[in-house]
This record gives structure tokens, C-alpha cells and sequence, in this order.
């Protein structure tokens, strides 16, 4: 599957946590930096997401704000 | 101001495409790899956004998704 | 690539609207009933999105609003 | 209410995860397949959704991407 | 309808700035402050949003940040 | 820290309901009325998020919808 967001970052889960209905999951991503997803438990089951598994850290553009110091 | 979106990374705008309600930036992050932000063209103009600057892409946690290969 | 977005409803592009930096693309589900997807028209370019083409709307679950009556 | 947001789908609501915040919300869409929703538990309650019930799931056109296989 | 959002405030159009796909429209809150809203173009002509039109801005609670100064 | 979201109304936080992933905070703004924020329970530690707080409430311009009566 080719998805039309373009923001796919690869990466490593470093740590879940998982509440009833959400749940975190931090991703270390390969050029350095982390980001952090709230997915559903059932995202996190049905993909087999654990720490240390390889993953993409994916994200709509219209999604991503820009700032500035 | 201290913002409760916890994925800041910081990077370096390579390209801008302006619309007329719209546009989209390029950052490209420092740890390598790009983001790419739709954001209004008057928050462009607002924040003196312009190729080379130095920015944050900015993005609420629960606007991230995960990917496996 | 699997996705944790849980939405990925099967349909038909019918029609698309493309401004200078955004397009509007519209898919009539296999189901019956149609969506609406905004996306930038860089990937409308790269993924070969036209008219009569066969894609999945997909949609992140945090995203989906309920109403009633 | 008139909403602008343009997507807005019948279904039935099939099942209801709640935690202590969040709710995950199953609608089964009439065309069939269907659409899952993460609201707030509040919400919920607030609009008296339970399993049966008959909604419609609502989805701003910025939310929703599109893929290919 | 009644929605699962949980934001809505009143307030009045006081500018609409229209693109090829997406259209900008400030809304002045009955409170006090404004809210901007990026919606399509089709949704503005649909609702047949104005200038001195009463609306009410929509929000779904995911979508909100806090910051601190 | 300037952020292109321009939506960022003041406030003071009057409630907040803790989950084990996310929180929902209730903020009044000062110009009347209120908005709820989902963010994660760490945002709320982080930035030391309580009842009386003065706060903003930000959102994305493409995060908000119009409605009409």
C-alpha cells in the first residue's frame, strides 16, 4: 500500500504504554529525534507494535505546524 | 510559550510552495530526513518563514500514526 | 506497508479538483456514499491519482467524529 | 445543525471499548464496511450512543488520505 | 444533528479569503477573541457562508492543544 | 517559541479528568465559554498543567469546522 501522506519517518519503538482504549508509543527515529503516537491498543496488537521493532512514523502534512525561537 | 505537542524537531526550510490560502514548507530535519507542514500562507508571512531559516516542525501526538513494513 | 490507521474504506476516484497547492479528491465508495479527501497535489502527482482509479480512503480513528438525529 | 464538514456517512454503532478518558466507537456504515471513532467518553454519554443505535460518522475533509496498492 | 465534538462557539463571519480548493474564514467568538478556520471551498458555498453570517466554530477535543506561557 | 497555529485563545484550566494515556482538560476562556483539550497525561506533567492555571488553547486552522443553525 502507497499512502498520500508524505511524512513517513523510519525508526525504532523504544517504549509503549498502554492505556484502555490508547496507547503511546514512542519511536526513535533513525536520524535522531523521537516521536511520540497515540494509536489505539488495537493499532498496537493488530501490527504486532513492541519495543525494538522496526517502524515508520507516519504523519499527514496538513498535520505538521511550524515554529519558530 | 510552551506547547503541549510533544514532537518538536528541528530542521531547516529547503523549499516553500505558495497558494493562495495555502502552503506547504519543506523542512529539512536536522537528524536527516524531511517534514513536510500545509499551513496557512499567512502564518508563512507571519512568521517570516523563508528558505534556510531555522524552524521546528511541530506535530500533536495523536496525529501520528505507525507503519510496518 | 500496514498502517495503524484502522479506516481504509475500498472505492473510485470520481472526481478531483486541483488548486496550486492542495486538490480535493473525491471517492465513491464500493459501499455506496462518497468521501471527500483533501490532500496536497504533490501526492495526487506521485501516487497517479486520476479520475476512474481504484484507491482506499483512510482515515485515522481519532479523527472520526459521531453524531445523531 | 449544518455542519461543513462534508463527510458524514449512516451507520450503526456494533460495538463500544470505553476507557477512562477516550471511547472507541464501531460503526458499521450502511453501504457496508466499517468506520471506527475515538471520541471522548463525555461525548458518548453526552449523546447517548450505545450499541444499535444509529449514527453518522462525520469526517473533515482535511482528516481523510487516500492510498493505493 | 447533534455532534460529538464538544467545541462550539458562536461567533460571526468577518472575512472569508477563498482559494482554488480551500477558503480562510475568521470568525469573530461572541466571547471575544477569533478563530480561524480552513475549510474547502465547496463547504463555504454549501453552508453558504458570509461575511456578518452567525456561526459556530467546531472543534473536536483531539485537535486541541494547550500552552503555557 | 512562535508557532504558525493561529488559533491560541487565553484561558484558565477549571477541570481536568486523568486517564492513563490521555487527559482532558477543561479550559474557560476569558473572553466566555469553554474548550476541552485531549492531550496526553504527560503534557499535563510536563508543563504542570492544574486547575486555575492560566493556559492557551491552540488549534490548527485546518482543525476547525463551521457550522451553521
Amino acid at each position: 500500500m502507497k499512502l498520500s501522506a508524505r511524512n513517513q519517518l523510519p525508526g525504532k519503538v523504544t517504549k509503549i504504554e498502554t492505556g484502555m482504549v490508547t496507547a503511546e508509543v514512542v519511536i526513535e527515529l533513525d536520524g535522531g529525534g523521537e516521536l511520540i503516537a497515540v494509536i489505539t491498543k488495537k493499532s498496537v496488537e493488530n501490527l504486532g507494535i513492541a519495543v525494538g521493532k522496526k517502524v515508520y512514523a507516519v504523519v499527514k502534512s496538513t498535520e505538521v505546524m511550524v515554529a519558530i525561537d
